[in-house]
C-alpha cells in the first residue's frame, strides 16, 4: 500500500508541473509495454492471410507505434522529453486479437514506460483504423507495463 | 459478416495510402469514444480525495485528451486531417478506474472516430503518467467507440 | 462590464473544453495584433543599421511570426484548428523598440484573434533570442488585438 | 554598451545560422521569466473567485506553458533543441492581472531562457485565448528574463 | 518567358509572407510529382529481392511520404495549411533507381505541387536512411512536378 | 561490393526497427550535405539580382532548412531523435541553379547525415515553392552526402 508516495507531478500546491530530474544521472533504461485489440474473426482474416502485401497493415501500426514513441513528451503533458536509443515493436496475431510489444531504451535521467505504452497504444489506434470499415466494434485492452529496468527505483515486472 | 468489405486503406496492390474522400461531402459527424483505467483504490483516492487542486490530474488528462484529438492525423498515419468542431473530455472515477469519455464533432468529408479514440488514449495515458509513481500496474482497456452519427454509413451504436 | 458574459472554454462544471463551432458558418475573417519588445538603443542599432544581410534578423523573426500561426491551435490548448488564408507580419524599427503587427485572416468558423496574437508572441521572441547576447534586458510588452472583423460577434477596434 | 559583442546568430555574412556549441560542456542551467496578463476586474474575478472547478483556467494555461517549453526548438528558428529537466511555471492573480513566472532547468551545453520565456508567453495568450469571450481588451506585457544560472557567461539577474 | 510574372511569396517591400487565398474558392486540385533515388546494384537488390518482409523498406518510406504530405504546411514556411483529400506513393525499383510518384489531392483554395513534392523527398529520405549503412553514395534527383490540375492557374503537364 | 553488409533497419524478421544505439558513445559527428535546385535563368535573376530585400527568399529558404534539420527524426521514421551543436545552411546562385550546401554538428551516439539531407531537402522544397508561380520546371537534385566525420564507422568524403 502506497502510504507515503505521493503524485510526483503536483507540487505540495496541488498544481502541475514537470519534475526536476536535473540531479539524476543518464544511465541505461528499458521499458516493455503491451496491449492488444480484439477483432472480430475475419477482421483478423483479412490482415494476416493472403498475399505478401497484407503485411503493410502490420508494417503500418509498428511504424505508427516508433514515431509515437519518439512524440511522447509532445502527448504526455509531464513527460520529459528523452533521447530514445531504441523502439521496437512486435506485433502478433493472436487469439481473435493482434497483441502488441513495444520495447523502448534510453540512457537518459528519467524512465521510458510512457514511450512504450504511447508506442502500442498508436499501433493500436492504427490497426483500428485501417479495419474500422469492416469492424467496428474492435476493442483496444490490458495496456500496461510489463518491464522496466534502470534508475533508482529498480526493476519492475508485470505478476501475471 | 463483412464478406464484401475490403481493408480501404490498402490499395489494390496491397501497399496503404490514404483514401481519396475528395468526392465526399462536407457533412456535420459526431463520434464518440470509450477507456478506462484501472487502478488501486488508494490511488484512485489519491486523485479524487482531498482538496480542491488535486482536480490538477484530471485536468491535466483532459486537456492531453483534447490536444491529441488535434494531433491525431500527425499520429495515425492514413488519418485525414480534419477541422475539428468541438472535443470534449468527460473523466469520471468509478470502481477502481477512472472511466474517460471523448465526444469530438467535425464538419468534414470523413469521421472522427479516430479523434475521439485518440483523445481517451491519451488521457489514460496522461492519468499513468500522473500515477506511475505510485502503481505501475495500472491498465487502460476497453477503447472501443460507442456512438457515430453522420457521412455515408450511417448511424452506430455500439452494443453493451 | 460583462454581467452576462460566460468563460466559454469552461463547460457548466467548470472543465475545460474545446467549445463547439459546427452550427457556425464559414466566413471571411480577420484579425490584427500588435505588440513590441524593447531593447537598448545599441541593440536596435545592430539589427537596423549597417548592410543589407542584417535583414536577416528581422527576416528571421517574421518568418518564425507566420510559422507560429500556423502552430496555434497546437500551442493553445483551446483554439480550434483553421486553415489560415493569409498570414502577414510587419516589423518596425521605432524609439528603442521593434514594433511588430501581425494581420490574418481565415475563411473559418471562428476568429484568427490567437492566431494573429501568436505570431506577434513568436516573433518577439525570436528577436529576444537573436539579440539576447548582447541585451539581456529586453522586454516584450503591448501584445494586444487591434482589430478583429468577421463572425456573429461583430468587429472590434481597441481603442487607442 | 556592448561595443564588442555582436549578434551571434548571424555568420559573418549576416546569414541566420544556428551556432556551434558542440565545443561547450554540458552544465546545469536555470532560467526564470515573468510576464503579465492585463485585464478587466470583472474578468479576474471569474477566473479566481468561485467554485473550485474554476482552477481550470489557471490549469490550463500552467499547461500550455509547460507543452509550450517543451516545443520552444520548434517555434524559435535558431534555438537548439534541449532536454529539459525541470518546467515549473506559477500564476499568480495580482491588481488587474494574472502574473506568471516560469522556471525551466536543464543539463545541456546551452541556457534555457527562451524556454522559460515561451512558457510565459503560452501561458499569457492561453489566459486571453480563455477569457477573450469576455475582454477583449487584454494586453500581454512585462515578457522578461529574471534570472540565469549556469553556463560560461554567468549569472544574470533582472534589476528592479 | 515571365516578364510580367513575381514573386508573389514577397511583399511589394520584398519581405516573406503567406499570400492571402480568401478570395480563392476552394476546388478540386491534384498534384503528381516525381522523383529517384540512385543507388547501387547491390544495394537495390537487397531491397527488392528476396523474401516478403522485405518490402518493409518500401513500406517505410511509402508511409514516410504519406505522413510528410501532411506536415508540408510546417516544414515550407509560407505554404498554406491545407485539408488534404488523398495521398498516393508509388514506389518503383528502376535500373539502379528507386522511382518515386506522388499524387496528392485536395478540395481547398490553393494546390497541393508541395504536398506531392514534400512527399516524394520524405520517400527519398527515407530509403536512404534505410540503405545508408551499405551504401553511403546514394543520390536524390530529379524531383520535380509532373502534372498539376485544378486551381486558377490552369493544368500543367511536365515536358519530357 | 558490400558482401556482409546487411540493412540495420531491418530486424531479422525484416521488420523496421529504430536500431539500438545505446552502446554507443556519445562522440562529436558532422555530416555535410549537398543538393541543388535547377531554375530558368529569369528565375535565378529574380531572386539574386535587384534590392537587398529580395534577400528574403534565400533567407526563408536557410531558415526552412534549419528548421527542417531539428524535425528530422520527426520525418524519417527510423531517425533517432538527437540533440544538434549546430546547423548552417549556405546557399549559391550558380549556373542556372541554386546550390545548397547544409552542415550539421551533433554530440551523440549515431550520425546526422540525415539530417543535413532533411535541411537540403527542405531549402530547395522551399525555393521551389517561392519561385513556382513564375517556373514550375524547377528540378531539385544531386542531393547527397558530401562528407561525414565521427562515430565508429570512420570519415566518408564523396567522390567527385
Amino acid at each position: 500500500m502506497p502510504t507515503t508516495k505521493q503524485l510526483t507531478h503536483l507540487t505540495s500546491a496541488g498544481h502541475a508541473h514537470m519534475v526536476d530530474v536535473s540531479a539524476k544521472p543518464a544511465t541505461k533504461r528499458t521499458a516493455v509495454a503491451y496491449g492488444r485489440i480484439n477483432m472480430l474473426p475475419d477482421t483478423l482474416a483479412m490482415i494476416v492471410s493472403g498475399s505478401a502485401p497484407k503485411g503493410d497493415v502490420l508494417a503500418t501500426a509498428r511504424l505508427a507505434g516508433i514515431m509515437a514513441a519518439k512524440k511522447t513528451s509532445d502527448l504526455i503533458p509531464l513527460c520529459h522529453p528523452l533521447a530514445l536509443s531504441s523502439v521496437k515493436l512486435d506485433l502478433s496475431p493472436a487469439d481473435n486479437c493482434i497483441e502488441i510489444t513495444a520495447t523502448v531504451v534510453t540512457t537518459g535521467p528519467t524512465g521510458v514506460e510512457m514511450e512504450a505504452l504511447t508506442a502500442v497504444s498508436a499501433a493500436a489506434l492504427t490497426l483500428y483504423d485501417m479495419c474500422k470499415a469492416v469492424d467496428r466494434g474492435m476493442c483496444i485492452s490490458n495496456i500496461s507495463l510489463k518491464h522496466k529496468s534502470g534508475g533508482q527505483s529498480g526493476d519492475y515486472n508485470a505478476q501475471d
